[in-house]
């Protein structure tokens, strides 16, 4: 810091793609601190060391990091300024990696500065690297592979047209784009790594522009058919040239002395390369136009997603049952049972690993929405308690996200009230008829009102956006106010929750498509939209209070349960999962079972 | 514009307050063009003038401008950009009056124009006045008005020290609060004026600091009262200092040299001061602290509002019978219709004047959803056809807009499920319960929803403010993104819509005011909220399908009546309108009335 002159150095846990999982090589933070958490932001002066981190963390922070770390238990980057303003004095300089932060991030830093005195300087080598050193991980090794053409969209030639098309239909007359997300790469030339824990991208960059395409990657790493994949067009407007991974920064520097105008998407991009595109030289988007188009998922990809979610539903399925038969015999717990329900998706055609740390919690600790069970703690399952498992697989045609929360017992009418209102949540927007063009933020109360109604909500978002075999958090997809506007093909989660602290957790998360509907009449152009739900599994019978059903809630989870058996029916039999079947087949909606009372705790419902 | 060297001249069609309605010393778009419709833009380039509005004006624009004037039909100022960027050659100058955009507007046309070689050229003396000259319209000399406590929330002086409070918390230490809103300093000196049509406001500026207070007005039109009121204080830091209105600028000027900071509201601040305000002496917020305290009603004038609501009923209430009464017998058209409910008006206690101008529209005029009738072209109102009126009164305790659709015949059956989806999104929306802090935008779905089902909708926003004898159209409360989130003391119209091109329109619009609901549970410290409606007007039975309303709509519908015969009663009674008092009270919501059938023309329920 002396050398470059820096009186404070900010450190995030990113990296240069603003990727939400990262690479070991890129735990910065994590090696300098000690914690290990997925967020924090650490600030390192002369003479002090501090770490922000939100709620979630506190206590992991504080058991991680030794003394010579301070926590602050807050996450805005205002007040992160506010704390740099009182240990640095005016004059001095505070430093960061401009390849760590996005320009959102860079801006929200300047402001907190602002006409303080103090200036943000960035500085291109990593100070942490240079300590890091020896001991830093070495980059990824994996091999970089071509996804084969059945579990693609589209050829990685048409999607280039495709982008190549809306520059040319663009007012701004852009020249080239640049793709810094590690999924826009992945998407537009149909390959696959393994470089980032859960997400199967590999380090990149890409700059496309008319004529040209320049792909920025270890390039040894590329197996022998991604490479004849991506060189079988040269020479000509359709074949990659091959950089560098490291040479973007010197490519783009070159680039920009031209008549040129680049398009970014600057929710990603990060500051480092920002930077080296002139004003006057940049088209900035929230999101790139691949970044947009990947969004849309073409009547391939829908079907290839949506066949991922039935086989994710077997191995859902299979696990149920089989916390039904154990639970009970008390030789279940928190991490077995996550343990376990992946290996049921392993055995599924096409896995390829799940998709993300799976969220396996019992009781009290399931009011705590990002629970993770380990190995050292893991709190045993009880027909006592309601259990929350939130998983999802990586396999070769989608992504899948689920979550169901379950009760052996007898749960408490507060418990089931809870449970039906989160339910009811969760149809009411997967039921919503709404039109073309509408943002999610305009329609995520409808999960949210039936808990509102009696004083109750989640203070967490409603759905993401999901990929092939991709993120299970694809951008930019979802219902917060940032997100694009929802359009047929486009597909999300859809998961209202409830969490009683020290007592309880309730989510009910489904994937589900953005269909277009026919309505009875008609204003206007444009088509109207609903939900189909991809993901087929059923809810928990013994939590449900139909009573507090409407009538067409009722009708809309008989024939969810409907569709249930007729899709993922026909899966358990070829697998000949025919104690799955039964069961599946015997478990209903609403409709109160002709054999038992609406309050028959579920093992009773399954006995026929 | 060629002794100030520019190539092209920019005219709006608003004032130096970004005021919504304009008086005529202010209507320079009107006069150089001849189109007197209340939104628009002008370009004057050396050789060519186009007009920029949107469809409601097309018509109204092409009759009223000579052939001088070219019409565009957009309104984006994207479009105005490029056709300048089409006009005017690189290196030349563009022309404005930089008191007459506000920031966002200054900085959308930079945009538009960035790095095209053509530049923004703010010039301070208005080029159309200069011509205008003589003929010019002048200033307003109607007296400024002192309102009297009985119509206050509270003194000026407790206000002043509220804003000073709010001062002396924000983190970032503003040193004053420039006023350049009207409704700002009428609403905070509790001073009204009639410079503006429909809204009792007068043009002002005011500058506020920890120990001074600028008033920025034309002093000799202060009535004594008002001037008493003002400088009772006086010397001291609750003394009002009155400076000339057009003294803001050299005030400012002289204000920024000191170690100051000066908190604005850039939604509604003009470029032409904002610019006199070096940007380290800036805090930028959308509003200001004024224009975010008015918008929270305390309960003196929460009751004063509801009780501006109640007289108003009375006369809306008069007006339906009377409606009733004529339109059979063919005497009754649009404007008449128009005329007579303001004279309706009239009568009330504390009335002033129309809230804005009336919108009275027959049949396919109501399809056009801001038509006014006018003398010369008025339809005749009809048994035949559905009626929309659009209407409201200032008051001196409240400013009122209220929305009735009727039809005296024989609806349609689509009319009727129409009218039905619309009232059932206004109940929807009306009845939520949400928490405390949410945002307008992400609720405003709900009154759209039973419209959305069966493929219908509305093209314009869900709801406004609404003021204290003040504007009509509040900001910054309501249900688009650049609303702020709504608290308990706001009030906003809620009033969706359907309009059927060339044939009818149907909206529904109630005033509620957000207040504090008890549910079942509650989760976290912020209390939960939902709305009073307290327009008091019966909806038209005639229009409504009853089998389309759910129990509880129709729960809540009956309980409307019941507040409408609880609280409008008493005033029809003091004020001896038997007939008018019969009447409402033999109107019912949904219960289907037990002497006729849900179809029943509205002429048979009223008979009893």
């Amino acid at each position: 810091m002396q050398v470059y002159n820096v009186s404070a150095y900010i450190v995030p846990a990113t990296d240069a793609h603003m990727s939400e999982y990262i690479a070991e090589q890129d735990a910065r933070l994590a090696w300098m601190t000690g914690f290990t958490g997925s967020a924090g932001t650490g600030v390192v002066t002369l003479d002090k060391a501090t770490l922000w981190t939100d709620s979630r963390y506190w206590i992991q922070a504080e058991r991680q990091m030794d003394c010579s770390w301070e926590l602050q238990k807050t996450v805005w980057i205002h007040s992160i300024g506010e704390w740099i303003l009182q240990e640095v004095p005016a004059g001095k300089n505070i430093g960061l990696d401009p390849f760590l932060f996005s320009i959102d991030n860079w801006e929200s830093y300047c402001q907190a500065l602002q006409n303080s005195g103090r200036n943000l300087i960035p500085i291109e080598t990593n100070l942490v690297d240079l300590v890091w050193d020896a001991q830093k991980p070495p980059p990824p090794t994996h091999s970089i592979y071509a996804l084969s053409d059945e579990f693609t969209g589209n050829t990685w030639q048409n999607k280039v047209s495709d982008i190549r098309t809306q520059m040319e239909k663009h007012s701004k007359s852009p020249t080239a784009v640049l793709l810094s997300g590690l999924e826009e790469t992945a998407w537009l030339f149909n390959l696959r790594g393994d470089d980032i824990p859960y997400n199967p991208v590999f380090y990149s960059y890409a700059l496309l522009t008319k004529s040209n395409i320049s792909l920025f990657l270890n390039q040894s790493r590329l197996t022998q058919d991604a490479l004849q994949s991506l060189t079988a067009g040269c020479p000509g407007p359709l074949c990659v040239h091959l950089e560098d991974y490291n040479q973007v920064k010197a490519h783009l520097e070159n680039y920009v002395q031209g008549d040129i105008r680049i398009w970014i998407g600057t929710e990603y991009t990060t500051y480092g390369l920002f930077r080296v595109i002139p004003e006057e030289k940049r088209l900035q988007e929230s999101y790139s136009p691949v970044m947009t188009t990947k969004a849309v998922k073409n009547t391939k990809e829908q079907g290839l997603l949506k066949a991922a979610h039935v086989r994710d539903a077997v191995a859902v399925i299979q696990y149920l049952l089989w916390l039904e038969k154990n639970v009970p015999l008390g030789s279940v717990n928190e991490f077995s049972g996550a343990r376990y329900v992946n290996q049921l998706r392993q055995k599924m055609d096409h896995w390829r690993g799940p998709s993300f740390e799976t969220i396996s919690a019992s009781g009290l600790n399931a009011a705590l929405a990002h629970y993770s069970p380990s190995n050292v703690s893991s709190r045993k399952l009880s027909v006592d308690e309601m259990y929350l498992t939130d998983s999802g697989g990586q396999y070769l045609d989608g992504t899948t996200d689920i979550t169901r929360t379950v009760h052996w017992g007898a749960p408490t009418p507060f418990q089931k009230e809870a449970y039906t209102r989160v339910l009811m949540g969760n149809i009411e927007l997967s039921r919503l008829v709404f039109p073309s063009g509408t943002s999610g933020r305009m329609i995520e109360a409808f999960a949210r009102q039936t808990l509102w109604k009696v004083g109750l909500n989640y203070g967490h978002g409603t759905g993401h956006g999901i990929g092939n075999f991709l993120s299970v958090h694809e951008w930019p997809v979802g219902f917060q106010s940032n997100n694009v506007p929802l359009t047929t093909g486009m597909f999300t989660s859809i998961e209202p929750g409830y969490y009683q602290d020290g007592e309880f957790g309730i989510r009910i998360e489904d994937v589900a498509l953005v269909v277009e509907t026919q309505t009875e009449h008609k204003v206007g152009d444009k088509p109207f939209l609903t939900f189909e739900v991809v993901s087929l599994v059923p809810y928990d019978r013994n939590l449900i209070d139909v009573r507090l059903l409407s009538a067409e809630q009722i009708q809309y989870l008989n024939s969810y349960y409907e569709t249930i058996r007729h899709r993922v029916g026909p899966e358990l039999q070829r697998r000949q999962l025919q104690e799955e079947y039964e069961w599946m087949r015997s478990l209903r909606g609403a409709v109160p079972d002709p054999l038992s009372s609406s309050t028959a705790p579920y093992s009773e419902v399954q006995t026929h």
